[in-house]
């Protein structure tokens, strides 16, 4: 069943009821100031951190769900409705809700009235601007009343939803014109304010929750809206809403645009107010001078739509099928953008206020990301490499704001060290900037032992290859790619983390999937090393990497598939041995992917052994058999209901290393049948089942074994996106950035007869395309690079033009 | 206006209207199981810890507000209601809370259908028992369908509130008959799961949320009510409920009482599972068995309120004051049993997820608890003395469940050591016991460096005497009783904490509050040492007081007041040198019931002060002219608006220290108005104003610099309950335990012509009878025990009888 329809041309997906299987959402903002926006308008808005500068309040798996938004209500006689249904649920005439790059439109009408809400975040101010044109469509003069509103929160939000004997005393606003500023703790060490208005005079205020909605009411029933008017309060303590009341009067035809902003605004601290208790308010005064006007409003959303335009120029594909073309040149990379901005932090399914960002998400965020923005890119790697340890092992996470370590978490996460090498690797592939190699990078956010990027790779590299335990793999330490595998746990207390339960590290417990990445990311370090004259360490880094894959083949292999792991009782885990979780996903993604059994014919039979073990018509579940009881060996992965997350379940991160893996071994077919599965765009005509949203990934879907096999779970912010992006990307479509130019190698279904692609690398457009009419899952036979051909697969990079025709033949 | 009105002789409050101007609330349960039981069945329940074994969820500061609680819908046609109004909000044609000691019996009626709802934990269990007895008052049969609904909370409520990428995928149920079991995480380490269960059969049941109630719905309008029947839905993860459904009939006249039960059940670790994956359900059935006929639940109900007659039967007078006696004998008491549980965890003002258990705030919840179960008191001063450093410091929080302290806030609040001198003086006070002193207490929790209690309050005292700054006054640290006023903090960011920002300690910053409880404990202390023999001890103790008491009459003091404290720059704080806050509340109390300044007049100058400069006609505010910017020096005091919290609002704990302090100068009617202003029973006719509960003291009544100047918040967990009982009982009424015995010092006003009392103490019951025909303020002429006179005021404790008979003759 589907909920509404992709609108490829205006790069929207339409949703067609705001009864979704779950709120489906989208991201406003692209840079410093974001905002939730569900399909009911449902969300909240915050400036950089949504723990500590959350501007309105959201109630996490309320009941109902999603109540909590930027609501408009239109009084129309004894009639109350919202144009996105919610809060209020008045049955609409009619209804739809357009979610594109950075901005939602939710147009609803009821009874010979229409109201249009656009909203979307500027690309260079902190502010949601919502748009809200209210049209007549009827024959007779129209009497209406309009009404706002959005509930403060007081900027802290896990304070704010704890901590009321103190916060039930500490609101404050001032209200001007048709202006409500938010200056909770303005008083003492605050510097900011938020500030919401509407660009027309006001019949009408509310600043008081109790006033505006009323104690035994809810946003759904507000009784100033049911009375008719507001109460014009001014809140003191308790909780703080902005409400607006604007009386209108529409002849028939007529339309009238509202501009409603709300913003964040920050004072210099000699400057925070004009009177005693009175605030400065020119820097709101600036910033809605630029949304005075539908005009100003018009011409920042045109801006908007234009950034997303230039970025998504870098990429664009034109394949026969049109669900891939809208995958790969529009919600793909949308989403790749809002998980490097997030990270983990705030969608519908992560609160905001836990973790920071994450070491090893954002290192692979970045393989998404680094070829829309390189520049922030590059800000980013060095911040990440800030944070690391002088011994090259990190902190797990690191806190947006601060931008040092969280120490609560603190490291041992095994892998860790070496994303780093595949974050950079990345955008020296996709820049050729070699310079950032040079950029001094402190120590646990020390700069007095600040040094080369390179040095930090080489610790990463020397970490893992000095880590080592009894079988030559890497030790896994609280846990590696999979923070749910925990060797070292032992975990028996509830409520324990078992993430820093234990020691940090085991001198036995192993990880054969570390070692597939040592591999892979040692050859990518190996092969920087050589581009930059150092041979001598190169020679080295892929002699232990020789060694690594020697070990992996032999003691990590089981037979049919490669081990997982082996305990802390060095007993494999992942092994035809074991009672359950016999076979795991992930080493065999990652093994292969690095090559590790490729001449072997080990990697053909781990990926057969995927197929026949782990397989499922929604996707490959991540182990198999499930867990059926608690494993305290194991630690969290067991803690599951079987297929359910790391337990069995579809987890999404690691089905395009299955894909990435069988391009390896040339199997274009196979790769893209795993491709689609779990690719949400294929999952549209199952969206009863799948749940989430049909334009982005989800970081899990129930496995097999679970009642729910099929359901989504957790959209939004999860590394798939950046994988899937660099799978479908660059092992299938095969446009491939190297450190010497762009590669082309697709490995593609043998029915796939051909696609243009535009690429920019570079600074370079290049027009490409690919001839398949051979009919092959791999191999070129030739490439042509503006009418001349090339050996080899690799456009050396242009620089004299900014257009280049590339013909690629498959063959 | 009122809103309900008291049932002395039921020993309840009867709340007539739902819509109070905040949801009043009572408590469930008095040793490990607890509930919030709001007048319309909102609230939630917990084991033992509020945080980290809640049952229940709880939606705090909604939107409705409290919309959360064990809920039961009647069907009756086309008309949905519940008893207790919410969440459903029909109209009802009567209703009814009648809050008790420990229980709560909801009535409502509609359309000739009454249900009445008694809820209570019982004594001896750990479950809530809702006894629901539906009648049909009408002359016709009626067919109706019952359905009840609570929604689970996956125990740790903090993590159940965020975590939820985690949390939607790890809720497991089973259901068994009538029984819904909540085995959430009990597949791991959990041994304990949540039943919930009805002693009838059922006609249907639900355990998932969305199933039961709808996704766009709430418990406001639960789908399957609307519908008429359940789901019989396992839930597999996302939010878990518990709901039966109960189809009726009933012939006119006809009663049908169910018992429906929510419980807390463990299992032994190795006997969790009786086949994989089935839990162990003995535990269930066992608790489950005591209340399968309304007849046991009859009986645990009236050995609940058998319990609480025997508790109160410890202090009870008869005043012509009915609302003295009602204050005295039923709701202060029971107010000083919900802090002595609660400490200041779980109320609806705070979320049960922050502090845990105060060092300061407990021990002064013993005094007004202490002589309900001293044995309870005891082993809670021993749990308190484990937590305390080896220097006499100590942590200013531990936690409930672990005893340790709490090491994220630490220490350096330099009030805390002599609280423990406090409280340990109550209890030798009222048993007598002086084995106490003799029980080795850890450091730190450390038992292997334990010393005896008596070495605790040695090192508590010497903390304190060792710690003088400039003045020779003690040194503050972070905060001393007033938390917000923070001298070495010095904070410039937001969201810092102030009490853990900035060193622990300065070497300068004094508090003169922390001198006049030395001077106070430390008197008390050394009596302690004399009844012990320990003479040589007491007197450098008397001799350090002796020395403090001079430094608080000079250095301390203002002209017109004491001094509230030296600042980091050794500036007077709370004098008429400052620009703000010239005068505090708390150094006035303390000191002058500490006795400083008595014979030189200050004392009486002070409270002339505190009179003339800080009271209002609801109470006295905590300091004077309010803060109206942000004071880097002082810290969070000064982050309040003005007349909030600790910046002047009326801070209900510290009103009972001047009421005390006028009893030590002999003004009795003074010491009853002050006493009188902040005490919610002569609070009940402006309740619109005051808004919290009338038979319980909240923390907080907005001063009068607030535009809410009257309004209370943060009701029930406040330290003002023990303070208050103090005052009342012993400090007006003048019943005071002594170590030698009972002393009998009424100061009361010359107008209250006399009162009888009975006081239980060291097991024998005193019956009191006050005769003040003379019509004094203070003062006895003569006692007379059984009928022969005493000298002196204290009655030395009887031991060879159990009811000894007192009359006191004041003049």
């Amino acid at each position: 069943m589907k909920f509404g329809h992709f609108d490829d041309d205006r790069k929207e997906y339409v949703i067609t009821t705001p009864k979704t299987p779950l709120p489906w959402i989208n991201y406003l903002g692209s840079s410093e100031f974001f905002g939730l926006f569900s399909n009911t308008a449902g969300g909240y808005d915050f400036y950089k951190d949504a723990k500590l500068l959350r501007l309105t309040r959201y109630r996490y798996n309320n009941s109902p769900v999603d109540n909590s938004g930027r609501y408009y209500y239109i009084k129309d006689g004894d009639t109350i409705w919202n144009p996105g249904w919610q809060p209020v649920q008045t049955e609409l005439d009619s209804y739809e809700c357009r979610h594109g790059l950075g901005y939602s439109v939710i147009t609803g009408a009821k009874n010979g009235i229409k109201a249009e809400l656009t909203a979307f975040v500027p690309v260079h101010d902190p502010c949601e601007v919502n748009r809200l044109v209210i049209t007549n469509e009827g024959s007779t003069e129209r009497k209406l009343e309009l009404f706002s509103y959005v509930e403060f929160c007081l900027w802290n939000a896990e304070d704010d939803s704890t901590n009321f004997q103190r916060n039930f005393s500490t609101g404050e606003v001032e209200v001007v014109g048709s202006t409500i500023y938010h200056k909770t703790e303005f008083r003492e060490r605050r510097d900011h304010y938020a500030v919401y208005s509407v660009n027309v005079p006001v019949d009408g205020f509310d600043t008081s929750r109790d006033e505006f909605v009323g104690l035994y009411n809810g946003a759904r029933n507000p009784q100033a809206v049911t009375e008719g008017h507001c109460h014009n309060s001014i809140a003191h303590g308790w909780a703080l809403v902005g409400a607006h009341q604007i009386n209108l009067t529409l002849a028939p035809g007529q339309s009238r645009t509202f501009i409603f902003v709300l913003g964040y605004c920050q004072c210099p601290r000699d400057k925070k107010f004009v009177s005693p208790g009175v605030i400065n308010k020119e820097p709101a005064d600036a910033l809605l001078s630029r949304y005075q006007t539908p005009e100003q409003a018009e011409a920042a959303l045109e801006e908007l739509k234009e950034y997303w335009e230039g970025l998504l120029s870098t990429y664009n594909v034109d394949t026969p099928d049109q669900k891939l073309n809208r995958l790969v040149n529009i919600w793909n990379q949308y989403q790749c953008m809002v998980t490097f901005n997030m990270s983990r932090s705030a969608s519908y399914f992560e609160s905001g206020m836990g973790r920071g960002m994450g070491f090893r998400d954002s290192c692979q965020d970045l393989l998404g990301f680094v070829h829309l923005i390189p520049e922030r890119a590059r800000e980013r790697i060095i911040d990440i490499a800030n944070t690391q340890f002088s011994d090259g092992s990190t902190y797990h996470q690191y806190q947006p704001l601060t931008k040092k370590g969280n120490a609560a978490i603190g490291g041992g996460f095994n892998d860790d060290p070496l994303w780093l090498i595949a974050g950079t690797a990345a955008y020296l592939r996709e820049t050729g900037d070699y310079s950032i190699l040079d950029e001094d990078c402190a120590f646990d956010s020390d700069f007095s032992i600040a040094r080369p990027l390179l040095d930090h790779l080489d610790l990463s590299f020397n970490f893992t290859a000095s880590h080592l335990g009894p079988h030559g793999l890497p030790l896994i330490g609280r846990a590696d790619w999979n923070d749910c595998l925990n060797l070292n746990c032992f975990s028996e207390e509830p409520g324990e983390s078992f993430q820093t339960t234990g020691p940090s590290e085991g001198p036995v417990a192993e990880s054969v999937f570390i070692g597939g990445m040592f591999v892979k990311y040692g050859n990518e370090y190996a092969d920087i090393l050589r581009h930059i004259g150092k041979d001598e360490r190169a020679g080295q880094v892929e002699e232990a990497v020789a060694l690594m894959k020697h070990t992996l083949e032999t003691a990590g292999w089981d037979g049919d598939w490669f081990i997982r792991a082996f305990d802390a009782y060095s007993k494999p885990v992942g092994s035809h041995e074991c009672e359950e979780g016999q076979i795991y996903i992930e080493p065999q993604g990652m093994c292969v992917m690095a090559g590790v059994g490729v001449e072997s014919g080990k990697a053909e039979k781990a990926l057969d052994s995927v197929k026949e073990r782990l397989d499922t018509k929604y996707g490959i579940v991540l182990l198999n058999p499930a867990y059926t009881r608690y494993h305290v060996e194991l630690g969290e992965i067991s803690s599951y209901p079987p297929g359910y997350k790391e337990n069995a379940g579809i987890f999404c991160h690691n089905n395009p290393w299955i894909a990435c893996a069988e391009t390896v071994l040339g199997h274009g077919a196979r790769a893209f049948e795993v491709f689609k599965k779990t690719c949400p765009v294929y999952l549209e005509d199952i969206s009863e089942i799948h749940r989430t949203e049909p334009y982005v990934y989800c970081q899990m879907v129930a496995g097999k074994d679970a009642p729910t096999f099929g359901e989504g779970k957790n959209s939004w912010l999860t590394g798939t996106a950046a994988w899937t992006f660099t799978t479908i990307s660059q092992y299938i479509l095969g446009i491939k950035p190297q450190l010497d130019g762009l590669m082309i190698d697709p490995c593609i279904p043998s029915d796939l007869k051909g696609y243009t692609l535009v690429r920019r690398f570079r600074g370079v457009n290049y027009h490409i395309t690919v001839d398949n009419s051979a009919g092959a899952e791999k191999g070129v036979k030739q490439i042509t690079v503006d009418g001349s051909p090339i050996s080899g697969q690799i456009i050396t990079p242009v620089t004299d033009r900014s257009d280049v025709t590339v013909s690629v033949v498959m063959g």
